[in-house]
């Protein structure tokens, strides 16, 4: 990491934005996540911002960027956009000559609207936690529950680009094909299964030219960043459709992404070891290096949250339904997905997406699908409320949050992902 | 059909470009197929042509269009599309007073560029053979080749955009993780077992919106036209990978497919009566309608040709090694395709590809993969020239070629598709 980089992380910055020094704050200086927003209500095209406080810096109106789009920047080099992060850090901390010109550059965040961060071309979904690949596998498999190429392939399939929504999504419950165990023949209806997967979504930066991997040493230059991650699933419809080819329509109805995209150098101070249990084999040569081991994992705290219709109509706020942490709950790192992805020669391309797969920790109560938390729709939740869940229904507004935190260094947030079921048809 | 696109099928018409009217043409006045060219060499923008005779007429440059972007006019009404192939008819007719103005907007093919049709969004390939399905299922589990979800959902699972090529394309051999049924643990290298698969690449004119499915007998309207697609697979890494999500590695290193669009409206002449086995279960009503039972097949000719190295150096002409017809094939029809992919509220975009899965028709030599033509690669095919192929090697090209013909028709080409292996590394 560069001087200028390390210097980015300081915990003594404060910004002239008052906002993004207040303890708590999702969006301090420190953090400088990317988005693109418009004036609520106008019909402008999108513009890149960045976070701070509440507040959104219009990059264009502040002379750092000459674009309006976002893929441009990601297309950037890792010196390029780092050279940016500086500046924006020089240029919103208290004292910096840039404030008067700058704040004229400024929009509440109240008063925009953000959108999907990027243009999405592909979009991979791993499946990186071996706790929900064990714990769903269980349900299918009790004896056998983790396939044998688990622990050497991250698995990863292919999804839906044109169905992803920013924050704030309301989608129909998915209607399909089902089967219930005992019935002769499918019948076609609303998915009375439908669930949330908690993931995080890797954003390319940089790609490569097709026939070209990107190694391991290679492949966090090639990540630009994080947001939190809704993939959407009818359990229902999965279970009929999905052999032999995987998960198709359902999961590729909606799925919701959270509008900031918080870069990898913003993450530095939150790295972690990557370890594995000392029995599980080792990975292979192309998904290992020195620095994957020190420092491939990112500890990123996660947490779901449910408000029924019934709760908002009566003003309550949303129930935790779970907490877990990205580093417990990842068997693979975002570097070794990278590596994987175009070992055979596949292209990658800037604003590509890399869904982490649902992240579940260890515990039964850092389980990040209902799938999970109700074993199967056997044991339903009982929320504060009286109201009982097995699956999500109409009305319910689902909600994600992710943040950093350690000792020693400035909590960063990566905001929220919400969104709403509305009845089907 | 309108009497103006009725008019466009007519058998006695004749062009003014002279190839257009020679016995056996791909591309004769009844076929205008759309592509995206620009002059060989150049560094220009691609720009969209219609293929006539061996000639490319720039549709900008004859006054037709005013975009080079096709996915422009992929997003137009079927009145629209049908109104510029209906001016495209009365223009290249014997004696148009276009002719003059249209000869100076016209590119000899041999003298152009192509490249893939149109921007592909999002790519979804389906699994459409049933005799395909049966043949590798039989390999796998040879009590119950046929999963029983297959004759009631159209099998479907999203692919990989970006590495999707046009005809020509040469690509090195994928590297990746297999492990031998006798293996302890998996390997990492080359993959031994690279296969072809035939499809035809079904395109997307409109799309829908986000929750608003596509009934069957709307499908049809959003559906423009169709290319060869070669979905190469590399059947080791398919095997070690594939489960529970489905193929990932093994499918996008490359993708190829032909560069002109042969429109749903030039196939007319060629639909047919969509009949399954009485015994099989019917389709459910939001797969069904009365003019999918009459009309809903497309009868399109197939072969697979291989030429060698050996055979190149050696000036020898490639070899056939399948052949079949596309409703001999499909167990689903395109209109059932695009209801299916949207009945769970799933967004289509113009431009969107549809694969049809491997057409292998009900005969052994009418399979679409080395997969089923060599037994798993137990059987190998002995070529002319003494040389033996289980799978695909280095320097192999493979060809797939692709028409309509019928009594008191004219016969339609869609050209061809080839690929090149190179080798690994």
């Amino acid at each position: 990491m560069t001087n200028a980089l390390n210097a980015t992380h300081d915990p003594k910055l404060k910004s002239w934005v008052n906002s993004a020094n207040e303890a708590g704050c999702d969006f301090p200086i420190q953090n400088l996540p990317f988005g693109r927003f418009r004036p609520a209500g106008s019909k402008e095209g999108f513009r890149i911002g960045v976070a701070i406080g509440d507040q959104v810096l219009d990059l264009k109106a502040a002379g750092l960027v000459d674009t309006d789009d976002m893929n441009v920047l990601l297309a950037q080099s890792a010196a390029e956009r780092q050279a940016l992060r500086a500046a924006l850090s020089e240029g919103l901390r208290e004292g910096s000559a840039k404030q008067a010109e700058w704040s004229r550059a400024l929009h509440a965040q109240s008063a925009v609207e953000l959108t999907v961060p990027c243009r999405i071309g592909d979009y991979t979904d791993f499946y990186t936690s071996v706790h929900h690949a064990t714990t769903v596998g269980k349900q299918f498999r009790p004896d056998n529950p983790l396939l044998p190429n688990y622990k050497w392939v991250p698995i990863g399939y292919h999804g839906r680009a044109s169905s992803i929504g920013v924050s704030g999504q309301r989608f129909k419950r998915p209607q399909g094909q089902t089967k219930a165990p005992d019935a002769a023949v499918p019948s076609f209806g609303p998915s009375k299964r439908l669930d949330y997967e908690l993931e995080l979504g890797w954003f390319i930066a940089q790609g490569n030219a097709q026939g070209e991997p990107i190694s391991m040493d290679e492949a966090e230059e090639h990540l630009f960043g994080v947001t939190l991650f809704n993939d959407w699933s009818a359990r229902d419809i999965q279970g009929w459709e999905y052999q032999p080819l995987g998960p198709f329509l359902s999961k590729n109805f909606a799925s919701t992404v959270s509008p900031w995209l918080v870069t990898t150098d913003a993450l530095a101070p939150f790295r972690a070891a990557f370890q594995r249990p000392t029995d599980d084999p080792q990975p292979l040569p192309y998904l290992d290096s020195e620095k994957n081991r020190s420092k491939g994992a990112i500890s990123i705290e996660l947490e779901v949250l449910l408000q029924t219709a019934r709760m908002r109509e009566a003003g309550e706020s949303p129930v935790q339904l779970s907490r877990t942490n990205s580093a417990r709950a990842a068997y693979w790192t975002p570097a070794q997905l990278i590596a994987h992805h175009t070992v055979n020669g596949c292209n990658l391309q800037p604003g590509d997406l890399l869904g982490s797969g649902t992240l579940s920790g260890p515990e039964a109560t850092e389980a990040g699908s209902l799938m999970e938390l109700t074993s199967g729709g056997k044991k339903p939740i009982v929320l504060p409320n009286g109201e009982q869940r097995t699956y999500l229904e109409d009305g319910d507004t689902l909600i994600m949050r992710g943040w950093c935190e350690r000792a020693g260094a400035v909590r960063i947030g990566l905001g929220e992902v919400s969104g709403t079921v509305l009845a089907a048809g």
